[in-house]
């Protein structure tokens, strides 16, 4: 291989790819990058047996050829190159070593064969649909925050996606949950995209997802199959497996007969909740809500450390309710909240408790309460 | 007591001191500031034991008293607040309780009695001087990377303050080492200083003194005795206790018949050095300098990982010289430069290096070499 490409197209392929490798590794090729050089493209492929993701980029190809080297030195030495170099990336078989070239600064870095790294093998999708990077984006950030990190509870380690009867018909949904909060978001169903079989979304892999879905109008091609998923732009593609579970029927979880109506600015209620949690101990962090007509009072008490208190004017025609939850999850839905109002719809104190933005049903939160 | 206080003048006092707090203590009351409030002044004082800061502020002291509480809780309910508010602190004897109220946010800590805090002795202090508080920085930020942290060497564990004979007649010097490196930072000695006796100031001091040196245009009253220093602006005043420990003579460390002289522009080596270091094991962090008639190449070679090599012009008129660095210390040392060009002196590849900022010797730095 013998190659030349702009460090920024090259920092930027290479920085992706890179991400996914596990900084502990016991298959040593695992910490590296497969690089594959041919007509006037690079790819940089990076895996952990689970997620795979190669990133196209555009390069002066003199002589084809592939290789693999540490996918983290790799990226530490063209992101310390300096900004605007032409880089020079060239493959010597006989001493199988790879280098790096830039100015006045040449790195020689050993490889290991291309022919032992692990392409994940290409399988048969049953379901080929495309969806805006924006849409995609917002189902998986919006959902992410509840999965789950108790690795025994394992179908609860990634994001449920799935299709699904919304309120105005089929959509495209994404569900997460740790047991104490879920999230459900729904976006229209892309065309095709009907008999897609539903699948958990592993942590890792909506994580790498983001970088795919950076661009707004970008149109991601989605494949799926009952094991694994793909998301693809033209110049990077995530292929990963899916979690092998089932996901629990969630429907029965989100309570439909909550009554009592809370409407709070999103902002202003997220602040106060953190302001009174500060004096909350590390290991409950209960915070009490108390509501009476227009009126939240927000208030802690920890024995150890003290107590504190918050009144906030809000919309509430009710009758009064006391109602405990954890101070952490509140926060976290209430920074899902992109519209200026969240609107809380309780039952009793014991009961789960319904958050939504606004008027708008297809993002719904349920978080659990606590006895305070 | 009862006062009020504006929120940024409240969380600047209370950030500066609670940061001396030591996260992890056995004594429940040094996790607590001192808070005296007296005539329209309010002060917070902080201790590890060690060190001891006292921060004050302009308030409206409607009742003088003192209490102590949380300072970590305290400085993150002042954080939270929102910019502008009027806070107002209360401490109800009666209840134990001390209120911070500000808006519709109240909160009730609870408190150690303020008998039992405890305020650092005052001394007889040896010498009082007065200086600007950009020299004093200078001193301490350009010699405290050298500092040791090994704790078996205690004596070595700060910076060494003391009078001596620089270059141009007398100076208050500062120098730490840590056996592989060695900072030696001058200032000119200001009125009062002769008599100072050479203290060693802990690490953690050195770091608190930052917020005190922040005004270039401040006038700092520094006093010393053989046991304890201390530096005070009108509103901060940091007492510590010095090392009880003799700092070993340091001027045989300092080559002073180095002839081969090595000119560089002091960031582009950094980088360079930077780059090459990329390849390096962990372990070793080897750079090789290998110097001719105007040229430098620095390089790595780390059978492991790879080999990296770069090319620099730079001023050298002496007989070739090949000479072996870690990296991390000659990155330190040329992040000192704020000159643009850096002057190494060798001897020979076995013998310790100096660097100092362009012809200036008031900051000299020695390097000891490492077989590569």
């Amino acid at each position: 291989m013998k190659i030349s490409i702009e460090r920024a197209a090259l920092l930027k392929a290479v920085a992706q790819a890179q991400s996914v490798v596990e900084r502990r590794n016991t298959i040593p090729i695992l910490a590296n990058v497969l690089i594959e050089a041919e007509g006037d493209t690079v790819s940089f492929r990076a895996t952990d047996l689970d997620v795979e993701v190669v990133d196209r980029a555009p390069a002066t190809v003199e002589r084809a050829g592939a290789t693999t080297v540490s996918a983290v030195m790799l990226h530490e030495i063209v992101r310390k190159l300096p900004d605007g170099a032409l880089v020079q990336l060239t493959d010597d078989q006989r001493t199988g070593r790879f280098t790096v070239a830039a100015g006045r600064s040449t790195f020689s870095l050993t490889t290991l064969p291309r022919e032992d790294f692990p392409v994940m093998a290409s399988s048969e999708y049953s379901c080929n649909f495309s969806a805006p990077a924006k849409a995609l984006r917002r189902l998986f950030d919006k959902a992410k925050f509840a999965i789950s990190t108790e690795e025994t509870r394992y179908y609860l380690n990634g994001v449920y996606m799935h299709v699904a009867d919304g309120d105005n018909g089929r959509v495209l949904r994404c569900v997460a949950t740790d047991g104490h909060r879920l999230a459900r978001i729904d976006a229209p169903l892309p065309d095709g995209a009907e008999g897609m079989p539903g699948v958990i979304v592993p942590r890792k892999t909506v994580g790498e997802l983001k970088k795919l879905l950076e661009d707004d109008d970008m149109q991601i091609a989605v494949s799926v199959s009952e094991t694994k998923l793909r998301f693809a732009t033209p110049n990077i593609s995530l292929t990963s497996k899916v979690i092998d579970g089932t996901f629990p029927d969630y429907t029965r979880v989100i309570p439909t007969g909550n009554t009592k109506r809370l409407e709070v600015d999103a902002a202003e209620f997220a602040r106060a909740v953190d302001r009174v949690a500060t004096v909350s101990s590390e290991r409950s962090r209960a915070v009490k809500l108390s509501l009476e007509e227009d009126k939240l009072v927000l208030s802690v008490n920890a024995p150890d450390s003290g107590a504190a208190e918050e009144e906030l004017v809000v919309a509430y025609a009710d009758e009064p309710l006391e109602i405990g939850f954890n101070a952490k999850y509140l926060l976290e839905i209430a920074n899902q909240v992109d519209l200026e109002n969240a609107v809380f719809l309780f039952n009793s104190s014991g009961d789960p408790t319904l958050m939504r933005e606004g008027s708008d049903t297809s993002a719904v939160y349920v978080v659990m309460p606590m006895r305070v």
